[in-house]
């Protein structure tokens, strides 16, 4: 039975053979409840699989996660928030390397097993003395995977959480995944970490093919500001506690574990999207009839990130001119009199010319929490689907006062 | 002598054998002394050269517009503000073409001496009744230059104009511009439309080589919002009305025309960049130590357009970090250790490690009207300059309410 269910309550540690644990270590300000650090761990070595930001100033603690995962196995990632490791020389890398170092003698696990992760302010060394007594006060349990998922946050308004099962032989195999990500969000990547969790038995090679693929329909499809961080990770880890032989491109079951990690990946991208700095709304704005997917991609870019038209929608404005305009820019081929343009389904544009339709209706409809924007563009059979939000006045105003 | 004057009060009718005229037609809400239809006018057929918007999806003043360079000859410009002509279908191309017949009529010039030029709200026909009026009433004077500035604007605060000279044969040389724009504004183009105009004599061929060279120095290295419009044009007109001989590439006084059209391109787009929709600061962004020219504009552009920088810059907020990120997500060829930053010529950061500063005294600094950031890449000899501005909270409260 192919079918996937989503898990109540789910978190990176609803997998089998998971444990979290989280501390307030004091590199964020402090407030009852805080954290701002986090270790999620395996009972064993899982298969170990991720995708990195491109930005070419790169955080150290990116450095050595690479690094590490190159055995294609780890057991444990250790992340904090609050500084991002970035643009400190040659001591970033040394720190990275000490925290793992400290995680491994505390929990008794390989160095060479050990992720890390960091995000937050830029240019500022980690504070070591804070992060060795964090570590040492970190305890793991099997149910604390949602204070994981709120030791990862930096501006987030709200913990990104989702966890996913099918069935297969019998067992339960279950897909968990946490993410933070709010500001410098654009393609390939943001700033945006995400961790997640299975108990399938997955080699690490057949893990990278999925998460490359799914990631490039994903998290490199949303866009909050047009920015890529420097601190960039997705990691999947996969310890196959279900207890099933392996899943990969051979079965048919394959196609299930894609369709469920893909589940997971959309969830959290869409719920970056939506928990953009000052947004209140998620845009989708789904592209098809391209010529080719890349062209899908390109369009379906363009208008999520167009300032204008994020401030229209921010507006409740069905102010199809900028979108042709972010069409017409993107570098995709394209052909205005074969677009056709809707807004929450409502047709707004037929064969590159508007159409009459009731405007104020359209705009009470954008006042709702989601906004669609659909092209055709009538050229072929390709599709692709993007994710934004609006820009808000707090956009400006938080981003004028934060010192990154 | 190759000296360059700027010119008190310079206009496009500063240089000889120019006039120019405007109306209101009624395109754009009244107010006293507002114009939204202007025609500039050679005395006699012009070289002409231009360069266009590369976004797909154009207005049809721009496909008419192209057509009638393609002789190298042109009299005169019509240029409405208030409604883009941009995706109306094939009525766009006839209501140009009509403007254009209306004006030959009106000044007995041929029809294919004549360009339409177009700005304002994308998916609105012309109202080519208030047009046609608005054509009957235009007459020409050669001191209406500021007037012709005035009718071109939309959401502009100011016009931008200028006028330099430079004498030849005993000749003075002059080179005027005005332009609008400042929302929708990117490079390759912006809704940007400038209008140049010189009384030197050279020919079409040797013009648009000079105008494509400096236009991406130029126009080319402005951004507002990173969005490209439907309808940016740059038109250049020399009618050779000083009476020299002609300046081409085999004399040394080319140098200086391409100096003086250089000078007349960079004020006009450094004042799009000022006059940013809600802005208060022009940001200018200095790149050197490149591998090359390629990968000194892309920093430049990368820096001057990201939201990020932009919205530090409105907070008066020396956040190198997001300078670094946007180094780093260029595309170019960078290596962290060897960048050096500069805000107003204040070091913050050498060979890719934070130094100290004053931060007082720069934030204070940082509060002028111009703030300027330069990058030392230390990888080889090529520089690059862009411009671009603040992101204040009311560039999005205007974009939020425009209907374009």
């Amino acid at each position: 039975m192919d079918e996937i269910s989503v898990l109540p309550e789910g978190s990176v540690t609803s997998p089998k053979g998971y444990k979290a644990g989280s501390t307030y270590a004091g590199l964020r300000t402090y407030s009852p409840d805080k954290r701002d650090l986090g270790i999620l761990y395996s009972d064993k070595q899982a298969s170990v699989a991720g995708v990195f930001t491109t930005n070419l100033v790169r955080s150290h603690s990116v450095t050595l996660c690479e690094r590490h995962i190159s055995s294609g196995l780890a057991q444990a990632i250790i992340v904090n928030s609050g500084v991002a490791n970035a643009c400190v020389g040659m001591q970033g890398l040394k720190d990275a390397e000490e925290m793992a170092s400290n995680v491994s003698s505390k929990f008794g696990i390989a160095f060479e097993d050990i992720l890390v992760c960091s995000t937050g302010m830029i240019g500022v060394e980690l504070p070591m003395g804070l992060l060795r007594g964090g570590i040492a006060n970190l305890n793991l349990d099997n149910n604390l995977g949602h204070e994981f998922a709120r030791a990862i946050l930096t501006t987030d308004k709200t913990t990104k959480e989702i966890a996913v099962s099918f069935e297969f032989e019998g067992q339960t195999i279950s897909i968990g995944g946490c993410a933070k990500g709010s500001g410098m969000i654009h393609p390939n990547m943001a700033t945006m970490l995400a961790f997640i969790t299975t108990d399938a038995n997955i080699s690490s090679k057949n893990l990278q093919v999925a998460l490359k693929e799914i990631s490039d329909s994903t998290f490199n499809m949303i866009s909050v500001d047009g920015d890529t961080s420097t601190n960039d990770t997705v990691l999947v880890l996969s310890n196959g506690a279900s207890s099933t032989s392996e899943i990969n491109p051979e079965i048919k079951e394959w196609r299930t574990f894609l369709a469920a990690l893909h589940k997971v990946c959309e969830y959290l991208a869409k719920s970056i999207a939506r928990d953009g700095e000052g947004a209140s709304k998620l845009i989708e704005v789904i592209v098809d009839g391209a010529s080719n997917l890349n062209d899908a991609r390109l369009v379906a870019r363009s208008i999520s990130s167009s300032s204008l038209v994020k401030t229209a929608v921010h507006g409740n404005d069905p102010n199809w001119g900028r979108i042709m305009m972010a069409v017409g820019k993107s570098g995709a081929k394209v052909d205005e009199s074969s677009i056709s343009l809707f807004i929450n389904e409502v047709c707004i544009m037929e064969g590159g010319l508007p159409v009459p339709y009731f405007r104020e209706a359209l705009i009470g409809e954008m006042r709702s929490s989601d906004v669609s924007i659909r092209v055709q563009l009538g050229l072929g059979d390709s599709k692709a689907i993007a994710w934004g939000c609006n820009m808000s006045e707090e956009y400006v105003t938080f981003n004028s006062a934060y010192t990154t």
